[in-house]
């Protein structure tokens, strides 16, 4: 029940949020739609009509959300089987057939607009990470990361989509790093204090990483120790120059405003990380429509 | 608690849902931040610093959220304020002071995210509806709705977004409105059949609505007596022909592929209803940042 | 897993409510009476004894709750088999077997009692149900409804039951259909503005209903563009009047007291809908037993 | 926030379930009436209207659920203000006023309807058991009780309400208390094994009943040293001989098929115990409405 | 799906609480491991890659969990196929194969710790019973049981464990019984008074038990009836005079402070009851390791 | 709402999990205990009684748990006040004051017991971690930490206690770190392999840490560029061999059988961690007692 995408860049599957731990999720998307039954399909189809589905791309995207797509249908009827006609993390042209779905027509009917809420969703995220991906030049060793800013309830599954377009996910949450900010600084009272008093909490298991603005807190923050830095919004010039101060001393993470086009100059300039919010909070759904055919008379 | 938002076009209110409907949802999201603590914010913001907060346009917006953007600081704090500076359903410039927060700085920071990124899914909803809206000739009496291509665990949510940038709803979810398909013509045989089964099945409080893709299907579907006929990609002729035929005896609503662009048209066409898949699927989220100040010394 | 009831004056299926959102309902129900074990069972029967059980009609009745009482079993055990002997909506007499069912006698044991609640309170709704239903004239075109007053957390499976019954459902909760009664009437600034009102805010996939106490509110409703007119509490001869006046222009609804005995009147004075809480909030549990036989030596 | 009522015979205090136990049962209760939102309300009653209501009983009744009545309300929206008018248990006449609710016309308008739901019906089970004891000869010690034939997921506000009107409970689930029944018997191969078992098995704070339907097998369960014997559908003579036997060595409870007019006879008889399944499973909703009235102008 | 365990002193099975009811629990556990997914076996593990484990006592216990243990890796993959090596209840000595699980190596790696973390505290409060019940004089009719000091969250299943070291449970919550404590006593207004009231309100099924600290508190509890005395650290002397005291009027508990020394004085004494909370609140962990080893190549 | 504690070595307060966090905890643990109700209370406590309650240490121990006693009372009763007398991680003697709670009588002696099973569950694993610590060197740098086997459904909490003992956290869940172990290198064929894909794989804020058996595995490790080490069950001699060959390389982790004589040995060869899943799978419950005394007459 563990799914696997095999993204352009990696040969290594990537390891699906355990499907136990979307059913609570999938189930409350369910009843959004299903709470009151579903008044035109009771009217319309016999309890004993058979259908097969077969959701088809209507543009180019990257494949992603087969164990989604799978367990919506089998939480609304164990009897319906699906089967996914490629891999999460392919990259998919027009017409391309992507999962399979067959059982009672009542039931497909039931789950078709949740399944594809889901996989269009994941599908567009994976797509525009590819995006992203491919945008950096051949051979670069920088990666693209998403950030927390994802969907309220959806972010393991947007992770997941993350990787799927063969990008990375950043720290999972608040609780899963130290990522010391302007406000953070200002409490604490300087950067030294503040990466002192994380490293003297925080797991040894997790990197301290500063943001800083500005060549003076690179400064401070490499002094402190800092494992990771993250510049914000450095001009092109100050970029530069920041990289090469960090080299060897710190991971460089760039972060703010970063678009399509920017991604390759980070890319040339040997930057570690690029994080990018808009993978997550700003993807456009793919369009994929599930065709249902009737089966026998 | 319950918000209100004072779109453009109209001087109701608008009921928000109950925001006890909500805390389930909200507590998710704190969940999915929060579950393994602030290793950031424990190491460096003392139990007793206070701080304020406000959120900021960072471009034009409409914005909506102003109940959730409450409710995320009152479920981890109850002694945090929270007020708002403009009503939901305003269109407000660059710059625009949003929400305010106040209280501990460690309750303002735990929050900050989550917060964010629901009021920005919901504004950038609102602010697209806003959009097409906008589109229509002046003085149209055409109107906007969304689909049931929402994100998962979000329905009420975005359907509040869509109605604060002054468009309207579709039916809430598949018990809640009859709408025939394709799917559901052919397995019960016809449109007349599915159209009389639906009527003899469904609560008297709902209309029955068609698809339909043709001008032969629509004179089937007014002969049937359905309520409302929704046209799937006609073309630009057949569309007129097809409103001339049904007016005065069913609502006619457009779906499929409906553009910004094309809006004006649908207006102009005396069009009674159009459906965009997009205000919810593939809203960019608005730019807003929660600006945070520490208090005191 | 969909069930199926074929009530007696309707040759479709009848759309179970999926039983996926049963789940949690049944789960609650098997916790209270479980969690704590079961002390008698636990004492007195060996993990190895295997045993049938036959859900017996004590008295007339219409079957209602085939797939609950199965997924009550399935939830405790799924090596558990039931069967259904008659359909859901199946009128039967004292002494007929409704479901049957075959598995390890611990689990039979242990869920008997929640089983038996449930069915018991199904079928008791879709025993009264029928006969309003009955206590139409023959061929009358006049429809049963039931009304919001049903058992907290339960809604769903007595709307099901009151179908299950030959009755029909009226709108599901308060998003799900606009009836607009005096309090709102009275806020709004009368019929005219509260109608408008709700026009212009409600999805155009729902109708418009106005409760009534009078004639002139009557006149005022319909001159408003009601869809709907729902008559509250009509004298015979005002009522008979009303719906004269109403024929043709709305639908008219008749709530308020009614009896079995007045179903009649109603029916024959051509009412479109006739809205009874009794069905739900009123009916008597139908007795059913089920007879456990151990199974070998 | 635990409520109190003072059923006729008794001058203590009942312990209310604690309310924060009944927080997801009212939860869930809300959500299926308002998930959707309520279309009509937003149409018509501005954000800021306020309004009373008053619950009345529209005949005689033992008032039960103060609690729950209030919790509903303050659920939706903690500015709202109730009080109880009569504590829970106490008898009233057609035209009492029960509670009182004042606030947000919104928020009253949105709760009414589930809170009725509640208290009608835990008013009806509260007046239904309040016949019973009544019906009992004066000064009779004979107890009346519940059993587990409750709704699924009310079976802890149903026995308060059992408790209301004067009534007791019996044990509360499978886990509470031994019964053992004839398939227990059978199974464990005989009244003796199963008793010895049981008492090797129960925790030391329980008491052990025996279901037996006929002297031969009353007379075993007292040898075998039963706490409690449940005589099951005895004839007028043999009930007699049997109270005679057990008098001293054992509780007496009768069940099975007790209607009203058998009540007075049991207690007569000098029974320690009558259960009825009917007070929880065939009870009918008290019939109680509430008028609301808009304050101010 | 019901577990059994034989523990040494009964020849009866013992009910594990349904596993209907550990979903939930279980659910919980996963999600506190695995919300995250499981970056190690991401990166390492390949889909298709099979395994087995065998669960090995690391010192002797009493083997306590199998159906927990089972369930944990049905949770997370049905297809994982579980095993029982030894019954529940079982001594078994270090080296001793307890459960084996064969399937997917990601399902295994992903559910060891979660399985391991259950059953090794259930197992360690069974050996930690069965030391207690061992310590009991040869032929001894005293019965150890646990107390309401459990685990939040986790209470049925510890009182499994109890069962399963031949121990037995006390009531199993505050409604499962009726336990009257110094406090009760002061404010009901003495014993006589605190008996009274809650023979008059509790269900016939349960028996009254008091705690008292003295002779003269123990004369009055059982002047007023009490059906269980409780005798809270008493010295030897006046231990010895109120057992006799007690003998043939009503069971007699013993609390505090008892240590594996103490209990061969209290079986020697004929005390019927010691209660332990130590059973739940102090056991050590057993030591179970997970020998999971690579199937193919 | 967020609690602190002053564990002895660390002058920064510790964040507390939010308490919003722990509303399902505890709602879970009443429910345990409540479900019911509480027969002996209802019975003997009147509505109107009020008392205090003042929890005393029974023995010396680290005081943990202030939030959750509060949270327990907070949700039974909102009108219950709670004070702290200690902060969290304070050492205290036998005798001492810990947290006082004042309100209904009934409130306080519902919530008790649960507030008690949690906070002697965590001051014991507070308790148990400070003497750890205090074990080491003076001046030593080494640190303890807990490890994944904690109880299930109490991870968060039993972290938090182990901080309060001056202890630190390992990572909090197979998503939270990369550890490297034996089945992982077996299966990614080396650990060459395993780390070269765990580092691709990783969010690039997380160390990869891997295990290691011998001091060949250790130099393989340092080879393929571990961030952590750990020695698992290493012989003195190697020990001391694999601290020389680590220092400057990579942080050093012991585990395995680390009983408190051995601490002061770790610390002495400096070790940077020592992982003790003892700390959270094998403390004992501290003993503290609620002294609860009646107000008034």
């Amino acid at each position: 029940m563990t799914g696997a995408c095999r993204p352009p860049a990696l040969s290594l599957p990537i390891l699906m949020i355990p499907t136990v731990l979307l059913r609570e999720t999938i189930q409350r998307a369910l009843m959004e739609d299903l709470a009151g039954g579903d008044l035109t399909t009771e009217a319309t189809v016999a309890e004993d009509t058979r259908a097969v589905g077969r959701a088809v791309a209507q543009g180019p995207l990257v494949a992603c959300g087969a164990d989604v797509f799978a367990l919506v249908f089998a939480t609304l009827d164990p009897s319906v089987r699906v089967e996914r006609l490629v891999n999460d993390g392919t990259p998919v042209e027009r017409g391309a057939g992507l999962w399979f779905v067959e059982g009672s027509a009542r039931s497909i009917l039931l789950g078709e607009r949740t399944a594809l809420n889901f996989v269009q969703r994941l599908s567009g995220i994976a797509s525009l990470a590819r995006q992203y991906v491919a945008a950096l030049p051949p051979g670069s060793r920088t990666r693209i990361t998403d950030t927390r800013k994802t969907t309220p309830g959806l972010r393991a599954l947007e992770r997941y989509a993350v990787r799927c377009g063969g990008a990375h996910n950043h720290r999972d949450a608040l609780g899963g790093g130290v990522l010391i900010k302007d406000n953070h600084i200002e409490i604490a009272g300087g950067i030294r204090n503040a990466v002192e008093r994380a490293r003297a909490r925080a797991p040894h298991t997790v990197r301290i990483e500063v943001e800083v603005e500005s060549l003076a807190m690179l400064d401070e923050a490499l002094a402190a120790g800092a494992d990771i830095v993250m510049l914000d919004n450095f001009a092109p010039e100050a970029l530069r120059t920041a990289i090469e101060r960090a080299r060897g001393r710190a991971l460089v993470e760039v972060s703010g405003g970063i678009t399509l086009e920017r991604v390759a100059e980070m890319g040339a300039l040997g930057v570690d990380v690029v994080s990018v919010g808009a993978l997550t909070h700003s993807a456009r759904a793919s369009d994929i429509a599930l065709d249902v055919t009737r089966l026998g008379s």
